[in-house]
């Protein structure tokens, strides 16, 4: 029996945004019941709570300061080792099949003399990935990598230019015009497309082709692009939420009083402004929850199949996000900053092992980093997850009922620098910086040039008060400090040469032949006689 | 005109052994002469004060922490840019002739599907230099690298298993028995071959070779391994110095009184026993001033040679070392900790513009780094210096006679974990990190898991009282861990996009079709009208 990874992954999916999660009224039966066969980690964080720099931590896992690609679209550097470097030596191959947000570092391609057409090539501009189906949303064809969804868009009939967006993203008013769904009045009505041929369906379908032929082992990354923007649904789930659903905005008017800068900013853009209107909520939120739907939906018609195939028993199951969404929250459209419903994410583990029966439906608190990820899958491939280059740790432990000694607090990380917010604050390039620390309480987040945030979440679960500069907690605070920069210094580059190693060096220069500090050959025969050199 | 560039490099020179850097009896007229041309920088450090690490810097432009091969032979992880890297797309070959220690990532390089034999796998493996020859000491061939010097050896009449150290690094008693160079009590007498054969003239007939045949433009480092060990030199020049022209130590007793543990760890290790004995120093030293003495002379016929051929006047010079020696100055030998004997060097830099004459013969106190040397040659050779892997500064400013606002502090970094120092302290691998920072005044080392030490190198510039405890000097400690700090968390691995790219980008949703927070069609296309997002 193979065993196979199967690594789901939604886009801007809150933490919250799930029944088994608390939501008061959205439905989520089938991503539920994968709950209750496995582990839902109930404090998972992403790396970046923007999507490129988030995936590449997922993929990497590293940290967004290790692997540099702190933006989306900011090439990940050639030589970072990715999830498909680290499977491939235990022979498992590493799929995509939708979205990664992957900009490969063709400049460093070129200068290793990397043919991107060769097998080596096409993997590392793919972020580690061989593509069954890459689906990045916009301009799904005609751009930087293969998909074949707008062809089969239009082999089905919807055609034009851009299918994806014409159809799988509009709608259209009672004379049959175009209605985009980027345009959030929209949201209320059904994209063009029956559900079956709209994204989420298509790489479902898509997913399920793929294990159908692929014999094993595979980690298999299902990506949807949904329920990100543009936020429209397809019938029937356009209408199965409506405004009485969403819960009320967390906020307060304190918040727009004299906030720190950074969020001041972030309040004033233009999608910040947009949410906070409840006009906008309203319309836009139950698309949202539509689209959770019709993908809690396509994971049970998936599960179903899986388990008639007889791969319920051999398949590691992730579910998770790569970053949340604000929906008016805080004042705030989007991401990007490190509130629950922007940092945190759904996160729910399944292993078929024996060994994990004991966890089945629990909720584990452990301060989970999505670069545990990569760890967690070598280790169930089979492989030693302590290399050099990886910075997360293995959840099977977790999964098995072992109660490691865990990480003190969870570390995320944003970059403005190509924001408006960086314009308004003025603030150089290299010092938009934000690095929040999390000890499962408090929330610490630094801001390279203004005060730090701080917020109780014992106290105040819905962070509405800002403490970064209440002078009773000074201390705190430093300690906070002191974390992070004990976390800055410490060594994120030296990826090449694992801790074992290093140890086993010691007294390889007699090995070699190299003699520094010696007299004369008594001394000399004596080290050679007790290996030991003294240095 | 072609502009090419020496780059010289000597291995464990002190920055205070030459005749213009004050040296009491050593004289050393050929690198004098250089400085009459050019500028001596009399404060430049290395990023670490020994090879491996020292070299990737210079060579990279990047400090350990950021390029993360901390110890000698931790391989430089493969998509490291490099001076080839950065000179290639100018049209500047870039050569070896000598030592590097550099340590290719083979994993890495077969992960990528690079092959050693390409090109390109060639370059990446050596460092980014293509190799005219290779010499890094021992094992001079039949390891990982090329070298003809044994091959050369052979072809003079000195054979053997290894001639590199039976004749170049060895001499014999009066019975004709081997003296092997390694063991200091040997160093008094001469080298078995004669000067002209020994590596240093070796490495400079090499290198005339190359640049006779090389046409240009070309950046040629010519990489000399000694003064380093084994500290055995050619007659005349074992006897040029004798204990008399040996500078007395530069140490204490106070500094064997309670010393700072990692401090009085490397004085417990057999290298630093050993120059803490005089009989040691009064052998080895003036060895070692031989050594250098022959570097001279045959600086001094290459310069002879490159006048008479006419690349006097198009040739950019840099004469420096790797790192220094501590020859028992602080009961120390080796390198490895930061006085000035270990982490400063020579730094000389000719350059032939007309626009530097007004230099020329003057000396700088400008805090410069090793890592300035790529920059420097990359705008020298019309490139432009900005690139975001760089981390260090081009000198052609300070050699023009600007003075631009330079860095606040330099900054080295080592990595103990290697050494049986790291056994005696009972430190974790991953903390076996001590970082200086220096400002020109205050030297501060930053020893992960202890104190710092501090230096007052105006009150004190023998360095011999550690202030790193001193109650009186806490503010000033704050205030360079704040400075430690900032630079840790600095982006260093951002380094496929630059800062311009980074403001450029802002806007780009617009122009890539993303519309994200609009409300419709009007807000939309006063948008697309202004090109303002709004986020």
């Amino acid at each position: 029996m193979s065993r196979n990874i199967l690594f789901i992954m939604c886009d801007q999916l809150r933490f919250d945004y799930l029944g088994c999660a608390g939501h008061p009224s959205l439905r989520t039966p089938n991503i539920d019941a994968l709950a209750a066969r496995g582990v839902r980690f109930d404090r998972a964080y992403v790396q970046s709570p923007i999507c490129g720099p988030s995936r590449m931590s997922f993929y990497t896992g590293r940290y967004v300061r290790s692997h540099g690609s702190s933006w989306n679209n900011f090439p990940l550097r050639v030589g970072e080792m990715t999830l498909g470097d680290h499977l491939a030596p235990l022979n498992m191959r590493t799929v995509l099949c939708g979205k990664t947000h992957m900009a490969a570092d063709t400049e460093g391609m070129a200068r290793c003399g990397i043919d991107p057409a060769s097998t080596a090539g096409r993997r590392i501009a793919e972020g580690g990935f061989e593509v069954w189906d890459r689906l990045d949303g916009l301009h799904p064809t005609g751009g930087k990598t293969p998909s074949h969804y707008n062809d089969y868009l239009r082999s089905k009939g919807f055609g034009g230019e851009n299918p994806w967006h014409d159809w799988a993203n509009s709608a259209e008013d009672e004379d049959g015009n175009l209605l985009s769904g980027w345009l959030m009045e929209n949201t209320n009505h059904p994209a063009r497309l029956p559900a079956e041929h709209t994204e989420t369906a298509y790489t479902t379908s898509r997913a399920i082709e793929f294990i159908e032929q692929a014999g094993g082992p595979w980690c298999l990354h299902l990506s949807y692009i949904k329920p990100h923007w543009p936020y429209i649904a397809p019938a029937p789930y356009h209408d199965m939420y409506g405004p009485e659903d969403v819960p009320p905005p967390v906020r307060s008017d304190a918040e727009r009083t004299a906030p720190h800068p950074v969020f001041g900013a972030y309040q004033d853009l233009r999608f910040s402004r947009a949410f906070a209107r409840d006009e906008v909520r309203d319309r836009v939120i139950p698309a949202y929850m539509g689209l959770i739907a019709q993908i809690d939906d396509e994971i049970g018609r998936l599960m179903r199949w899986l388990e008639a195939e007889g791969h319920a028993d051999d398949t590691l199951i992730v579910f998770t996000s790569d970053h949340g969404d604000y929906l008016g929250d805080h004042w705030l459209g989007e991401k990007e900053l490190f509130h629950d419903a922007s940092a945190r994410v759904p996160m729910i583990l399944v292993d078929p092992s024996p060994a994990a029966d004991a966890t089945r439906g629990s909720v584990n608190d452990a301060l989970v980093e999505a670069i545990d990820l990569v760890p967690t899958f070598v280790e169930y491939a089979g492989g030693n997850p302590d290399h050099p280059a990886l910075e997360g740790r293995s959840l099977l432990p977790l999964l098995q009922g072992q109660t490691p000694e865990w990480r003190p607090v969870a570390i995320s990380e944003y970059d403005y620098s190509v924001r408006k917010v960086r314009e308004v604050l003025n603030q150089p390039v290299q010092d938009c910086r934000m690095t929040m620390l999390f000890d499962g309480r408090w929330k610490y987040i630094h801001c390279e040039g203004f005060r730090p945030m701080l917020f109780d979440l014992r106290e105040d679960p819905d962070e509405l008060r800002d403490l970064g500069d209440d002078p009773d907690l000074a201390d705190l605070r430093a300690g906070f400090h002191d974390h992070l920069c004990t976390w800055a210094r410490a060594p994120h580059n030296r990826t090449t040469i694992s801790d074992t190693s290093v140890m086993a060096r010691r007294g390889g220069e007699l090995r070699k032949g190299i003699f520094i500090g010696y007299w004369n050959e008594t001394e000399r025969a004596e080290a050679l006689e007790t290996g030991e050199s003294g240095n």
